[in-house]
């Protein structure tokens, strides 16, 4: 699933997808500014070879300003600050501009108070975590950001969904490397992987999910259903089923993200977050930059980071692999062959966004 | 290996093991209040039920006092300083007393500044990094604690150490409930249980580390030698080989942690950081600290705390197992029964101990 052969996808030009996304938020009541930053968050994940969390989302966003599940205009909220942090209330506004704005907040304050960290309550789906944390990298900061989701993970030795996939994004700039740019959810996958096998009528890999024992199980279209109805079973943190190679680790990770995501700002948090089949969760947030000349000189640390992010990636790989990563890197890459190239569409995400450009009576690029 | 039968160990009182530490500490030229601190972060790993960072390691911290690795008092030096941050060199010293008294910083920076960091460098081994991380809980602050430590792990689809086991931990208040704790090493397992496994003659679980072709390898005798001597091959991040399970998550977060620790302050990273057959690596420490009142009222956050934690542990168990945790909850149960039933030490322990009491006509509790 991870390439398309020719057949099977259309490539779109990606200032034209943007602008497409752009006309439909507004067509939607968003401002100006606030459709943009949405329409560029959403293309920002095909970009970076992130399909889950690209424009084949379009739908739900559509749906979800159509319901009134997400509020194109709503009354955004600071509603406690200081020098070093922020709590926003969204009020059921699109996650993206919120998110964005509170980001850019952070980042000023991180300026003149050295760190500075900030909440997003009442919000909804975000798309990438690791936009917003890149968002510090131009500012020689460290960037930060998390959220929580409807819950779908399964504590080390339950049965029962009691965290989300929890996201953490974490970025440090480079030199003349590209960033280093860590975007994970903190369960062994994503909902989405589990659908893709279920689509495509495959077991899944033994260690990724849970049935209503409690134990690892492979049938996805079992899991998907017993895990959105609460039947029991669900994704298990990073780590895989109990403690052996560290699923309480993983636990540990996505419990922290909802700490501070919800707790520290009031909101719901666990189980009590969920998706039903009308709506999406209503989810929060938590965001951070650290200012790197509190510690060092930028130009050093950017430079000390090139010598560290070479010597990961010229690293011998394994026997039959062709080459070892870092964090970010192919995704950087893949955004430059999909600039050049054109942004490749599924089938079903090309049809979904035509039939979207129908009922708006808005062109779609060809 | 988890609990000792009567004829396989010996009790301690816990003060009177820490009194005795102490004591060793302060023949090897420790100030008073260093041992003390040195003492009580050994003796706080066996208390709360993680002894392969304990006391059975008081003979590694002579073995550094005197070859001059470590010193005893060293002259630590700021060398660069903020209202929000602190960097250290630790010029040598133990790890535990400069790490104690840095985070007692942060932590009075945090109460004027909202949130603080620090980074140590030239260290030495600072034991449990959740103990540094605790320090924050009665100030009503979020903590953080890190290390980078000697290069045992391999990149995801690698076959060369790149990393350290990288622990990270992170910690909340709660009210009535135990604070959540986590503390974790961003590998799947520390080399100490690579070790047992060895001394056990067992082979090791799949998953858990690679040989010199890369691929996973259940020799723990090889696997240790060919790692201390760089020969190829070592310890796979959390999440495993490849990135099925995840395992390049780990790897991202075991290099965050570096980047956190030694990038932002100069010091050494990744590969550069090795222990020899005479001396341990000099390592680096990342500290942070997070004011909850500025997010929200301490009070209400810790009763919300209550409320998370206690769903978590009342959740439904998975089918043959007993009880769901959370992070830190198994170490306070063991910190109890500890304190009141005595440190249990293994033989090899208690040996060593002895013969380090002999050694400096010290006597050993009985």
């Amino acid at each position: 699933m991870k390439s398309f052969t020719k057949k099977q996808c259309h490539k779109v030009d990606y200032c034209e997808l943007k602008q497409f996304c752009k006309e439909v938020f507004m067509a939607l009541k968003l401002s100006k500014a606030d459709a943009l930053i949405s329409a560029e968050v959403l293309v920002e994940a095909d970009l970076r070879g992130i399909p889950s969390h690209g424009v084949g989302r379009l739908w739900r966003y559509v749906n979800g300003l159509r319901t009134g599940q997400m509020l194109p205009e709503p009354h955004t909220e600071i509603v406690r600050e200081t020098a070093g942090s922020i709590v926003v209330d969204a009020n059921g506004g699109m996650g993206a501009p919120v998110s964005s704005k509170t980001m850019q907040m952070i980042i000023d304050k991180a300026e003149t108070n050295g760190s500075a960290f900030g909440c997003v309550f009442n919000s909804n789906h975000f798309g990438i975590a690791g936009y917003y944390a890149m968002l510090a990298l131009e500012h020689n900061m460290v960037g930060l950001a998390m959220t929580n989701t409807a819950a779908l993970g399964v504590p080390s030795f339950g049965r029962q969904v009691m965290f989300g996939t929890n996201p953490l994004a974490f970025c440090a700039p480079a030199n003349t490397e590209k960033a280093f740019v860590l975007d994970m959810s903190t369960t062994v996958v994503s909902r989405g992987k589990i659908e893709v096998y279920d689509r495509e009528h495959k077991i899944l890999p033994e260690n990724w999910a849970v049935d209503k024992t409690g134990h690892s199980a492979t049938d996805p279209g079992k899991i998907l259903k017993d895990m959105f109805y609460r039947h029991g079973g669900g994704i298990l943190p990073l780590g895989g089923e109990g403690t052996q190679h560290g699923g309480h680790k993983g636990y540990g990770l996505a419990v922290m993200v909802d700490i501070l995501c919800a707790v520290l700002c009031g909101a719901p948090s666990g189980a009590d977050i969920c998706d039903t089949e009308t709506s999406s969760a209503r989810v929060s947030h938590f965001f951070g930059a650290i200012k790197i000349d509190c510690f060092r000189e930028p130009a050093e640390f950017r430079a000390d980071m090139d010598k560290m992010l070479r010597r990961l990636r010229a690293t011998r790989p394994a026997e039959g692999e062709e080459r070892v990563y870092y964090a970010g890197l192919k995704e950087f890459e893949c955004e430059k062959t999909v600039i050049e190239q054109g942004v490749p569409l599924s089938l079903a995400t090309f049809d979904s966004l035509k039939k979207i450009a129908e009922e708006f009576k808005l062109s779609f690029p060809s």
